[in-house]
């Protein structure tokens, strides 16, 4: 049997709040046999909760938090104000040992702003981006960073291609996992000086790493590359545009299923086939964001997610601690210390 | 009978080149009587194509020219070693006066490189920008700028607002088009300075536009506003990244539909539904990215589209001229002019 891993909850993150929490807990538990939980939030739910999980119960420690980070409050106000939140003291467990990892549906910017205090940043790490997996044509790809840096430069984004690297090697399993550079097309207009220099830098240094330069948004989908690296401004809009558009479609093609009765039958004899296209397509299967480049595990659920969706969350975090992703980024930065030519100091300060 | 038009067409743009122009403006004849064409490119295939189309020919006077604009020149390159190309004439035609708008399928870069030099920018402009329409949930929208600037300040943010909003009113004749600025979710990190000034500066200034503040990714797709606004980086990943979302559904309902016999059998009695559905999302529907903020109507179709989609580039040539849109935008900034507040003296400086 693996060893044990020990996640901490913020069971009051999420629009569903403690039951999508533990329920997605159960279902994770049944899928990692290795799990325990440390809970923390209003104990009075949870607690009513767990007595419906019997086998839940007993890997889990409730912590009962009185303050609860609300969607709406700035992080900088949630820093000062919400020290005591399930939020914050599930985030202090992994750093001082009790869990091996974190997982919250709640308030994006607070649990960046609470992670970056409390974790830190790696060695050689400037800032941690949050990186996900998205559905492409061949696969799967990562992309990073989807919103927690808004300016990168270049050493920053070399960082990213780093860790981003590490992370799909680790947790998708590619073998030699390509990475490309987000940037637009028109020849003449290709990029500002930022990303310039750092698909030079990419390119010149002897890093460990499959780059394919600059690719397109198209490409994301298309999965022409394994890890697609960009600012958080744009990998923002990247991520919630491909979700909308997959919206827009999913409704498009359930309008035509509803137009008269022949479309209605077909709809029932492809039905099947559907559900495998809504279950390969299903957002839930690509919930849970992760902060690389800190000090421990954190990963951000949804917060519109099901139970499903959370649970899903939980194996993320689950494989970042399987994997030893943490220390095996530390190891490709040890690396490019050793390598260091010219350009890589300014790589790594 | 509407007022005669004429469209300089680059014959040799566009991966089909001049038979895919020829067909194209072909359809478009039929559909806008009042159009006459300017063809520029190699006389000798152009005029095989034109004999087969006996409408088409006594409307349509050809240029020959030697010189063509390869598709992976760089603009600087175009701009000095092919002003004798098709593109470069079928420009000066609209500066001029012997064309009212010119269509090309070519290089992007030196399409607006050329258009730059030759027809400058509107009165109060400091940038073009490219601008193409979507399909949402709730019908169409327009974004912009979608590739042309990489880097934009708030003034030109603003002028964008502007201008995008005389394009959907005029274009897509939505009565009070409501603006949004493209940023990103997250509270605390709620886009950069430029954008937040922009903002500012649509709040504040008594524009004659319904700005509704922020959106996001999603809400392109989703329909929230008419008219999104954003830089030319952020812009053209969007659209390429919804682009190729959009690409990837249609391929993942097409394997599911080859998924067995049943699926098959469903497909075949769903098809009118299906088929209905295709042509609401046909990328051919929404060809025709316009520069706008010129001071001449310029319009860029998709290098590989086919000659129902070069058609319906021509039709949004057709609009900006009928509509009058360049006029309109002219007037909306005297209007800005006149009713100057100590910001917006930055504004239209």
């Amino acid at each position: 049997m693996s060893k044990e891993i020990v996640l901490a909850l913020d069971a009051m993150g999420g629009d569903k709040g403690p039951s999508m929490v533990i329920r997605g807990a159960n279902i994770a538990r049944v899928r990692h046999p290795n799990l325990k939980f440390q809970l923390y939030g209003d104990q009075e739910p949870i607690n009513n909760l767990l007595r419906r999980y019997k086998r839940l119960k007993p890997v889990s420690i409730v912590h009962h938090t009185e303050e609860h980070v609300e969607n709406d409050l700035k992080a900088s106000q949630a820093l000062r104000q919400r020290k005591k939140s399930g939020m914050s003291l599930a985030i202090s467990a992994v750093r001082d040992g009790g869990a091996d990892g974190v997982v919250s549906a709640g308030n994006t910017g607070a649990l960046m702003a609470f992670s970056k205090l409390s974790l830190r940043t790696l060695p050689g790490i400037n800032r941690p981006a949050m990186v996900s997996v998205f559905p492409t044509e061949r696969g799967e790809c990562v992309m990073l960073d989807l919103g927690a840096n808004i300016d990168c430069d270049s050493s920053t984004l070399v960082q990213f291609a780093l860790m981003g690297e590490v992370f799909a090697r680790n947790v998708l399993g590619i073998r030699e996992p390509t990475v490309g550079l987000l940037n637009i097309g028109s020849e003449e207009l290709k990029g500002n000086e930022t990303i310039r220099q750092a698909a030079s830098m990419l390119r010149k240094a002897d890093l460990p790493i499959k780059f394919k330069g600059f690719v397109e948004g198209n490409d994301i989908p298309a999965g022409t590359v394994d890890v697609v690296v960009t600012d958080g401004f744009v990998g923002n809009v990247a991520l919630k545009t491909a979700e909308g558009v997959a919206k827009l479609y999913i409704e498009y093609m359930r309008s035509a299923f509803r137009r008269g009765l022949l479309s209605r039958a077909g709809f029932l004899l492809a039905r099947p086939a559907l559900r495998a296209l809504r279950d390969r397509v299903d957002p839930r299967a690509y919930n849970g964001g992760t902060f690389l480049g800190l000090n421990g595990v954190a990963v951000k659920s949804h917060g519109g997610t099901d139970h499903k969706g959370f649970a899903n969350a939980l194996s993320v975090a689950v494989d970042m601690i399987e994997h030893d992703v943490n220390p095996k980024i530390i190891n490709e930065l040890k690396r490019l210390h050793l390598e260091e030519t010219p350009e890589m100091t300014k790589v790594v300060v």
